[in-house]
């Protein structure tokens, strides 16, 4: 292919369409190092502003998938049931869920990506776990889906490496909210990870990438029909994002709520999203019986202990130090910690999760540049979500930092964060449907 | 300032308009290489196409020409008048224009910039003059102005040293069509260089940046509302660029037939944009004659001799060989020499400037990434322009190439950009209108 880049870029700057070659050649060549940061971030860029067809969504993602090699599955079982969640802000429920299905039988074999823009990421919180090893090769990631049911590693470079280096390069240049991108990454990861059922979490609010749910709804929309143009299973849940999810926000700290939620202890939102991705795995892992007998199960692993044990030994396999995760205080704390503290009576209307994600990254829990360093002690715990009463006096939350330089500063802006009325506000449910 | 490069983008992004403290933090932190490339790529595309409101441009112009040096030079004359063209191929009108106006005592100090997209830029042309050094001092360069009342170099890093960064940048990224961006490029230069008058070569039509009379007219709008918002005068000449001025495009090509035109002989559309920037730029010096009447001195300037002696002058002064001035053969030339010969009888409707500049850069005279390096000694040879009779089987043009690999592909593509017909073209003229 004779193809010059600047070409390329010209062509999406005035919004036209570009050709499956096209968009080959940036892919391949920006995976070999032959096309520089720059020009694909310009392109990104165009792709934000000016979007993309459906052929390109397509050719885009096919691209990023074939850009390294694809795993076959098809010997652990029938069916591999993979989630994904388009982010949100406190979103830990792949911690959750997974050691939960693990341990009712459903194998989970699962790559994640780190943290971008406001949202985590699923591999930064599995580092807070000391000596817990995200990158082992796929023939360990597939012997401990075989013989412990279960393995939770970060997308390895072998897998899809453009969407590897395509994600951490979004990241730094605010070209994080753009469906086609998003769409072709996530489902670029999922062709080549080799599951064939995927349940997927499209959050909307300000938590998310999406800001309302008509834009959820068109992700979810697109990603279907890349997915069943590759001929398998998919369900989309459309949920809610408009605070954080759960009670804490940061790697450590998330971690530390993971392990409490699968004791039984887990926020109202966070429960319902849970329980929820859980059912929907289940059925398409082929499990036929009512909703609430797949319910009952989930809470059996719960209470059993059982959905705690396999998280404690897919941290060991894994090469960690799984001793933090019976004694939760072991954990490495921020050396500052401070209390915001309500100065109203009333009722929590508002608890904005794009605030809060900023706070966040802003402590260093997520990246500004996709060079930074993140620290995962840093973060934020909400004592109280929308709907709870508040006393004046009382602690909203509290500001986990590594320096006190501007812990003032990010204390009021979590106060700006939290909207207190006088009277009292309805808690909504998160999930909004399942399509 | 407490700012994040991710957030200024988003902005842009969004289309909404960036605060004077923004863009002075991006341009700020750019040119000290705080910012990389990749973030700087994905706002000029933003930028590129979301535009930009008057406050931008005149907020981005004055932290480009802020980000260096200023020079001051009122001690050289009264009014020190700068030319500059936005661009067009085969536009070696500065070569020629300079020494003109020198050897007729209106003193030149002009700091040009390199190639950019398919137009050529002055200092690759002076480059191809043997040891022509375009990078000297700037107190040589006014020292050179004062002794012999010119100097031609490049823009210097001192001098607006972030719209440097950000030209070469936008060079390899398509960011280069964009109204806010070459208006705040250009006129950074011009504030920063110190010059009190200047006269615009605003060109038009396939083989310039702007692709029509609108485009051209709105950007020469935004430059005079800039330039006197700085209290200085300027003239802005509207042109048009569907075919290459002149004959030759390519750097050691465009430095031959410079000199032709300063020895009297010169493609009719050439002398018309000379001759009416030489008119306006001595205008601007103060001269109160007639048009005509600054015409015969033009005229006298070159068959004199006067004005090719300032040129040879200049040359040696700047370090180069000079012999090569006096005896073009010198020159090295390209090693592939290929001509495109007429297949039909008629006369030339269109000679397309787009795809000229195109084949040149793909020859190598210019550049796909900031890092290339071009080669001055290829480039394309027009025997016949638009309105000129042609008969089969003469040579309607030459390429210049350093190897034969694509050689052929290059002929088809020549070939594609003369349209010729039966019945004859009138030609026009190049110069529309002067603002």
């Amino acid at each position: 292919m004779n193809m010059n880049m600047v070409e390329i870029i010209d062509k999406k700057r005035m919004g036209k369409e570009l050709t499956n070659d096209e968009i080959l050649y940036f892919v391949e060549n920006y995976t070999a190092g032959e096309i520089p940061d720059y020009q694909a971030a310009a392109l990104l860029m165009a792709i934000c502003i000016n979007g993309m067809t459906e052929e390109e969504i397509f050719s885009l993602t096919m691209a990023m998938a074939g850009s390294g090699e694809k795993l076959d599955l098809r010997d652990i079982a029938d069916n591999v049931v993979d989630k994904h969640s388009t982010g949100g802000v406190g979103d830990k429920v792949t911690l959750i869920i997974s050691p939960i299905l693990a341990s009712l039988g459903v194998p989970i074999a699962k790559m994640s990506g780190r943290g971008l823009g406001i949202t985590g990421g699923t591999v930064d919180k599995l580092q807070a776990i000391p000596a817990y090893r995200t990158d082992i090769s796929v023939e360990e990631f597939k012997k401990n889906v075989k013989e412990i049911g279960i393995s939770l590693i970060s997308q390895t470079m072998d897998l899809a490496p453009a969407d590897k280096k395509i994600y951490a390069l979004r990241d730094s240049i605010a070209a994080v909210q753009s469906i086609p991108l998003i769409a072709s990454s996530i489902m670029s990861k999922k062709i080549a990870g080799g599951s064939n059922c995927l349940v997927m979490d499209v959050t909307y609010g300000s938590g998310a990438f999406m800001k309302n749910k008509f834009q959820a709804k068109r992700l979810a929309d697109t990603m279907k029909k890349i997915w069943r143009g590759e001929n398998r299973k998919i369900t989309c849940v459309i949920s809610k994002m408009e605070q954080p999810l759960g009670y804490s926000v940061g790697n450590t700290l998330e971690v530390i709520e993971a392990v409490q939620a699968l004791h039984g202890q887990m926020a109202e939102d966070l429960q319902e999203v849970v329980l929820t991705m859980c059912v929907q795995m289940l059925k398409l892992a082929g499990r036929t019986q009512t909703e609430n007998e797949l319910k009952n199960q989930i809470w059996g692993a719960i209470h059993s202990g059982r959905a705690f044990e396999k998280f404690a030994e897919l941290a060991r396999r894994q090469g960690a130090d799984a001793s933090y995760l019976y004694d939760l205080n072991k954990f490495e704390k921020a050396p500052m910690i401070v209390p915001l503290i309500s100065e109203k009576n009333g009722y929590v209307q508002e608890l904005n999760a794009e605030k809060v994600g900023k706070i966040s990254i802003d402590l260093g829990a997520g990246r500004k540049k996709k060079e930074d360093e993140i620290d995962r002690r840093v973060g934020i715990i909400l004592c109280k979500k929308i709907g709870d009463k508040v006393e004046e006096g009382e602690t909203l939350g509290f500001i986990h930092a590594n320096s006190s330089d501007k812990i003032e500063e990010h204390i009021e802006e979590l106060k700006l964060a939290y909207k207190i009325v006088a009277n009292p506000v309805q808690k909504e449910s998160v999930v909004d449907e399942i399509l």
